[in-house]
């Protein structure tokens, strides 16, 4: 859409960055809240941050602004029974393309209800129908983007504590073969979403959302990238045989970003791991070298030698010379 | 997306009566259910209907289908809130695009989740979060587009049985002016989303869904056309001071399709109307004669003379000649 309008660098950065805090000032604190009512947060937060942006870039004035936040509200969907399958990645792929269209109908002279975002509006009442959370007023102090989370794994975020704990029990040395047992002790959301899988999936789609699978691949030593979840899905028997053994139970001390495993040996050894803060959340960020490593993961097949200038490009995105070396790279592709 | 296929005449009925017959199948019972909630039933169960209409004109086999309804099912929006402005008709429009995507999607291999529809399945528990009512396992006996309401009034639907109400007491010969007071009795859902608004629309959209506005309307002997709701909104002094007469009340026994109306005169007389059945649903349906004076009310501006041809073929559509002669009217227009 940037491209389209003719924006500069800073213009399109500016407009990532409105649509973020955006999302982020409305869904502050309910992530959880409407992942567990059924509805996909970036579905519901994703698209309203996608209209923002969209907004930035059209430089709508506030009135339009609010026409097009409330066209994107009243889009709203993404249900979680979809995680699994190509429709998760898809909820936020159309929610950045709902999220422009509500853009350009307001640039259009579209209006909507201008109210849908308020604490108690009508989104909140379809999305968290028994009112016990709310969509708070709106903080506008501070950054929301300098707390983001990045995901070091190619799988769903929720499994993400209990993979970091496999990956410290699973580093060189460990002999996967000589587990008996391992116990998953994870978050309330994460055994809702990602426990009850049966540690045995038939595509990489719905291995991404089976922590016992997840949490199998770790301990065997894998780094839970790219490749790992390619399909079709192809993996040792050993690892299916690991992820057998996985038992995974909520407890209430433990969130969105901690979990502790204890895997118990054939020896009647027992080792535990630990993680308050899961690689890539605040606390605990990715490096710009993780970065790279991810990206190269995701890109290198296609791009090969390539795929570090465009990293480094990417990197400097802003200062306009980004873009034109982008779009030389992908055209090479 | 018939013509696109290239698709006959009697495909796109037949894909038509398909994409109904599944939105009712799922939605049976459940419309009043989700508006309560929040959740606009045409885009809910209309988008379901819209992916089987895709599926029907894209000959999808039984999986692909599947594929399709669930792609649709994760699309699911539309806020009640957003009733009273464009967005309310956008609803519509945009669960046929969703449809036609999901359609689109499935043809190309997307792959879904396939049992969102179920009874306590994914999209049941996103929309009616509190359990109390469930999507019905699917009867096929029987064709429901033979039940279908049409609404003869450019109006929200829930306001229709009080407008009849209203325009029975309103035919000629009664003075609105000597109107004291105005007691409409409607139905719960009614009551909650036309019933709470000032009287004083200051849109036609707004007017819409205001149920005082519109039994104003009745009770000054408009026929409650589309001509009666163009933008901007202008009517007599008098159609706005009646509407602030009215007082809105839900009744237990009253429903979707049912309101009662007492008018107290200045001479203490009162007048009343009891309609059991609203004008334009099965059991007092609409003649052909009532829907070629509602289409008019909406073509003839444009389309003049015209009209009633067009509406002639419109009739006949699945002869086999009516597409083109509809093409060759919308090209003259």
């Amino acid at each position: 859409m940037g491209e389209e309008l003719g924006a500069s660098e800073v213009e399109m950065l500016s407009a990532f960055v409105t649509g973020f805090e955006t999302a982020c000032r409305v869904g502050y604190g309910l992530g959880e809240a409407v992942t567990a009512r059924g509805w996909h947060g970036t579905g519901v937060f994703g698209r309203l941050g996608a209209a923002a942006a969209a907004a930035a870039l059209l430089k709508l004035d506030t009135e339009a602004t609010l026409h097009a936040l409330g066209a994107a509200a009243t889009q709203t969907s993404g249900l979680t029974a979809s995680f699994g399958t190509m429709a998760k990645p898809f909820h936020a792929g159309k929610a950045a393309m709902d999220g422009v269209l509500a853009g350009q109908l307001a640039a259009g002279g579209f209006h909507a209800t201008v109210d849908l975002l308020e604490p108690a509006g009508g989104l909140e009442r379809a999305v968290l129908q028994d009112g016990s959370v709310h969509i708070k007023p709106a903080d506008f102090s501070g950054w929301e983007i300098l707390n983001n989370s990045f995901k070091p794994y190619a799988a769903c975020h929720l499994t993400h504590p209990a993979v970091d704990a496999g990956r410290q029990i699973g580093k060189s040395g460990f002999d996967p073969t000589g587990v008996r047992a391992v116990r998953a002790h994870v978050g309330e959301l994460a055994k809702q979403i990602t426990g009850g899988k049966s540690g045995a999936p038939e595509s990489a789609l719905e291995g991404k959302f089976d922590l016992k699978f997840c949490v199998a691949l770790a301990l065997h030593g894998h780094n839970l990238s790219a490749a790992d979840f390619r399909e079709p899905l192809r993996h040792d028997a050993g690892v299916f045989e690991t992820a057998r053994k996985v038992t995974v139970e909520a407890k209430p001390d433990l969130t969105f970003t901690s979990a502790r495993l204890e895997v118990e040996l054939d020896n009647g050894r027992i080792v535990t791991a630990d993680i308050p803060v899961a690689k890539g959340h605040p606390g605990n960020p990715m490096t710009w070298n993780d970065m790279r490593d991810k990206f190269k993961g995701l890109v290198e097949s296609r791009l090969g030698k390539r795929s570090n200038s465009l990293f480094e490009q990417l990197r400097e995105f802003g200062n306009g010379k980004a873009l034109a070396a982008i779009r030389a790279v992908s055209r090479a592709a």
